[in-house]
């Protein structure tokens, strides 16, 4: 956590000083934004966070309720999600408080007498390290309460406007504010009454029943199944032996997905309700409580089940469905760029049960919200914005087809699998998909070919930065290089240097002489008068321990001026942890390579330190020539 | 972290629901305490946040200030106080936005010309991994607010009384609220008005000027040096090498002791100002801050130094004095309980540059607080409360000896010193003290004889429990045995079992049945119709891995029921971790152990699982023999 550099900072460090709109922001919805996002769940409030950054971007964020969520929702947080937030600065608060998933538990029939269970096969959850992060639970309200945290102590000073529905909106062909936004009041002196706010952009993160979505007339395509669940957070009783383990329980009288939560006392089940008739009409969706505790006790038999108290529950059938765009561009040859988004339930719903929701809403969210903030702030043309619909609607639909296998296996018969393991099976083989690692962004204005790749097999171009540990040179101390990559809106170059000493004439000095001087290189185009890495935060990692690296040897670019007192930035320059050697665990060439990161953690480009023209063709489409400064 | 069991929490699950005094806690300090704190330092802090854990005492802290401190004094965190405030709760937040020392670098005069100083030596900062928490530098305005917040967020809502200062004191020989404290608000409409609170207990935590020390005859003992260092805490641009590293700096013109800041630019510098006359009467304190720069330029030469802003600096003569006793009991065999303690500074200054005062001042607080806490509540007698003195005097004792040959040391000419290596020997030989770790208290009541510490080498009677990892069998998570001790008030019995499997009848079996259902255990103790685990959490450790332990074959000592529901609690049944098994890590018996842990983490006791008399013959005279119920 790096503060102190504009002055003294005494209280809370977390707070960032207030800067640009935030510093008169106005407490009531004004009549035009910049963005308006519509939903405060997970989608919309990372989106909210990411923008809240940028000091002269107004975003304002709506919802229908009148205050913060309270219960219920999702609690699956992958791997990746926890590396999200340790970019927007509270994983070690929120893995302090969650629940943390190391195995899963197969229940089934007892072969010798299959109305009673017996745990079959146990499971570890991330067995291949697939992340240095935990898989946790946690409600989706502590979630929200993380980032709303994020956004108010921003410069910006973000805060969620509640009480505001979302009744339609219009996108003309020109103006500054091209976007109406009809609302109505829920709550409050004015409510039932109508309010324009005009946008320059929308996102619509209104969840599986989106209006923003039917106003720009994307329709979700996809099937409604015909199988029920019952599902409840619950304080209970039980002797059932894995009540603090993640347990897939099938039974003769049907199967449970057990899913234990923070706090160490209560859990999720969500109980097989089994096939509903096609003229139900939706009455299975009234299951009373009752009902789902005594199907439960049923389904484990011979464990019971008494519970003391329901903190939450409901019903649902499970669907799968995906719209096939995720803006307002219905032609896209047409060459025009996009003005309202869809994010999260309102682009894909699907089962409950991989725990896959908010996740994925969460990574729409800040796919698209950095490149908002670099097109409002002239950083990148409008084309950026068309790169977010591809990019997102394709991993919607591999978790739609990836949902659907999962939970139909969770819903079949011991009896029907051909092998008893399937199941599990399934599990191990899958598990980087659930931990939310298989993005892997196709090749386009944002991902280079793999022209290189064999540079760095650790970092394939398309998925996300996998970190590993290094030694950061200022001050000795061990830390995870992704780790410093804060979800502040910059662009990340890391500088994997050559073999030669940071004293010697090297590959590595010639790259950063050229980063730091050429009218080619993309750091050019930060603005006068802004820190030397207000756009482009760049690193170099040495082959050499740290005390091998003295920083007189290191090239100004890697330890640039900073703040208003231009004082050395100390936290750029590492070396490697001779325990844990990067170069070796991420496959880097011992010649160097140059990694390009874009704002929300994916690779774009994997180069040699010789690649400078390519290296400027790459940002070339990306950066508007011509860039305005920022205040 | 364990919540949820009253009910579900929605938000922020560190907030505990208010209970006993909490429940209507007036704004305004009361004419009646149980225990009145002076002084919202360290020492006075952390005993607020641990008595504000007991829901029926009132306690109050006052202070002088009108608010809460915002710079300067203390910043060294020991890793014996990281682990504290594991206890309390926020270790991984402070940790985050803390400096983390790794490595000390020694410069000194270069040979070749000892007008330049030279990187002489650099050593590791605990080289033996005396514990699993790091070394940290942070401002201890922010370890302050944490520890407010632990107050604010504990069942009584504890809160600093800001604007009052203490004048003096008088203690009753009878009475319910024996200590009369005349106060004077230093703020507000009644500033310059006294004002009397009557309390049970007073502790004097008002510093190195004490009042409350003087009013009760302690005289501090020890000498004033006449050697005089400014400190600075400041941004500045610079080209020494190592200004992210803890250096010891000494050249011809003068010693430096360099601590990096918080941040990543800021960092506090001790420098060194020389002998001072012995009639100088104070006037170095005047030295200007232009001349301490000035002087720490001629120190770092070939090296400068350009200061750009200064966060806080003052000057200080090296002291070192200790108090004969902590409390207000003049005659020890008069057999009377003290009403009235000191703690930190107003017992024992010393140089601040072993980085030690917050560290000893924060264990004094908790050391008495929960004794504090147990008397007024009625667990123990009141001879309780005359074990602090004594074990606290000898600590200070040693910290000043330390620190006097410490200080001694940084000070010297580099010409002084017989071999060359001197300073950074001393620095590695004598790690464990100023890392926390060489408390060790001698045979008390708190503190059996080492009778059977062969049974558990890893844990010395006296010292601080050595956390070590495990597996929780609950919920299969690999876990630090050490930080779920929380800081409750509660005493920790770990039983470690012997090698029988839990299902078969054991050692272990029997001690558990005697813990759980014995008039003569201490678990009887317990009073009626308060959680049974309300004042003695007990913890087994198996030496089998997690996969061969089931709750149901584990004694009910080990799994109670808590809270209003009666829900089980799952977090006190671990196995080993066959990485780390701690039978091993710990030299722990084979046969099994019993490890008896006072509620602020010291050793109290080590015996075998059969010596059930030893464990009731030792609690005899800590237990009152008639306990009231606590509500």
């Amino acid at each position: 956590m790096q503060f102190h550099h504009h002055g003294y900072v005494s209280e809370e460090p977390r707070l960032q000083p207030a800067a640009g709109v935030g510093l008169n922001r106005p407490e009531e919805l004004p009549d035009e934004v910049d963005v308006l996002i519509v939903g405060s769940g997970p989608a919309g409030m990372i989106a909210a966070a990411q923008l809240a950054q940028f000091p002269n971007i107004t975003t304002r964020i709506v919802e229908r309720r009148p205050g913060r969520l309270v219960i219920g929702q999702a609690d699956g947080i992958q791997a990746r999600s926890v590396e999200t937030f340790q970019a927007f600065g509270f994983a070690e608060r929120i893995i302090a408080e969650a629940y943390r998933i190391t195995e899963m538990a197969f229940w089934k029939p007892d072969p010798a007498d299959p109305s009673k269970i017996v745990r079959a096969a146990v499971t570890q959850d991330d067995p291949s390290g697939v992340s240095e992060f935990p898989h946790l639970i946690v409600n989706q309200a502590r979630v929200l309460d993380y980032f709303a945290e994020v956004a108010a102590n921003s410069p910006t000073r973000g805060k969620p406007d509640y009480g505001y529905e979302f009744v339609s909106l219009e996108v003309a062909d020109e103006g500054e504010y091209p976007v109406t936004v009809r609302l109505m009041h829920t709550a409050g002196e004015h409510e039932g009454q109508e309010r324009i706010v005009r946008a320059k952009y929308v996102l619509g993160a209104d969840g599986a029943r989106s209006k923003v979505r039917d106003s720009i007339g994307c329709t979700p395509i996809g099937d409604k199944s015909n199988h029920a669940w019952g599902v409840m957070d619950v304080l209970a009783v039980t002797d059932f032996p894995d009540i603090r383990t993640k347990c897939s329980i099938q039974s003769e009288a049907g199967n449970i997905l057990l899913i234990p939560r923070e706090g160490g006392y209560l859990f999720r089940m969500y109980v097989d309700l089994g096939e509903v008739p096609i003229d139900d009409a939706g009455a299975v969706r009234n299951t009373p409580i009752e009902e789902i505790i005594r199907h439960a006790n049923e389904i484990i038999h011979p464990y019971t089940l008494e519970v003391k108290n329901v903190a939450w529950h409901s019903v649902y059938e499970v669907g799968h469905r995906v719209t096939d765009r995720f803006d307002d561009v219905v032609d896209a040859a047409s060459g025009r760029t996009p003005r309202v988004f869809i994010a999260g339930d309102a682009c894909h719903t699907h089962s409950a049960k991989a725990g896959q929701g908010m996740n994925v809403s969460m990574q729409d969210g800040w796919n698209l919200s950095w490149k908002l903030g670099h097109v409002l702030e002239g950083r990148s043309p409008e084309s950026l914005l068309s790169t977010y619909s591809p990019e997102r609607q394709v991993v919607a639909q591999n978790l739609i087809d990836f949902d659907r296998e999962w939970s139909t296996l969770m819903a079949k018969k011991p009896e029907e699998f051909e092998h008893p393991s399937d199941l599990e099976d399934f599990y191990v083989r899958t598990a980087e998909f659930p931990a939310g690692f298989m993005t892997e962004y196709a090749p386009s204005m944002l991902t280079a070919e793999a022209t290189h790749q064999e540079l760095a097999t650790g970092f394939p171009i398309g998925k996300r930065f996998k970190s590993a540990q290094v030694v950061r040179r200022g001050d000795a101390n061990p830390v995870h290089l992704g780790h410093h990559a804060t979800a502040d809106g910059r662009w990340r170059i890391y500088v994997f240097a050559d073999a030669a000493r940071p004293a010697e004439a090297s590959a590595t000095a010639d790259f950063a002489e050229w980063l730091a001087n050429s009218p080619a290189s993309p750091v050019a185009a930060t603005p006068e008068g802004a820190d030397r890495d207000a756009w482009f935060d760049v690193k170099v990692i040495y082959q050499q321990g740290h005390s091998e690296v003295e920083f007189a040897d290191v090239p100004e670019i890697f330890k640039p001026l900073v703040g208003p007192f231009q004082l050395m930035d100390y936290e750029k320059v590492y070396a490697v942890d001779p325990e844990h050697d990067i170069f070796d665990e991420r496959g880097i060439d011992r010649a160097g390579a140059v990694i390009v990161v874009r704002p929300d953690g994916y690779v774009s480009n994997v180069l040699p330190l010789t690649a400078t023209e390519e290296l400027a063709a790459f940002f070339r489409p990306i950066l508007r020539a011509s860039v305005p400064a920022t205040a």
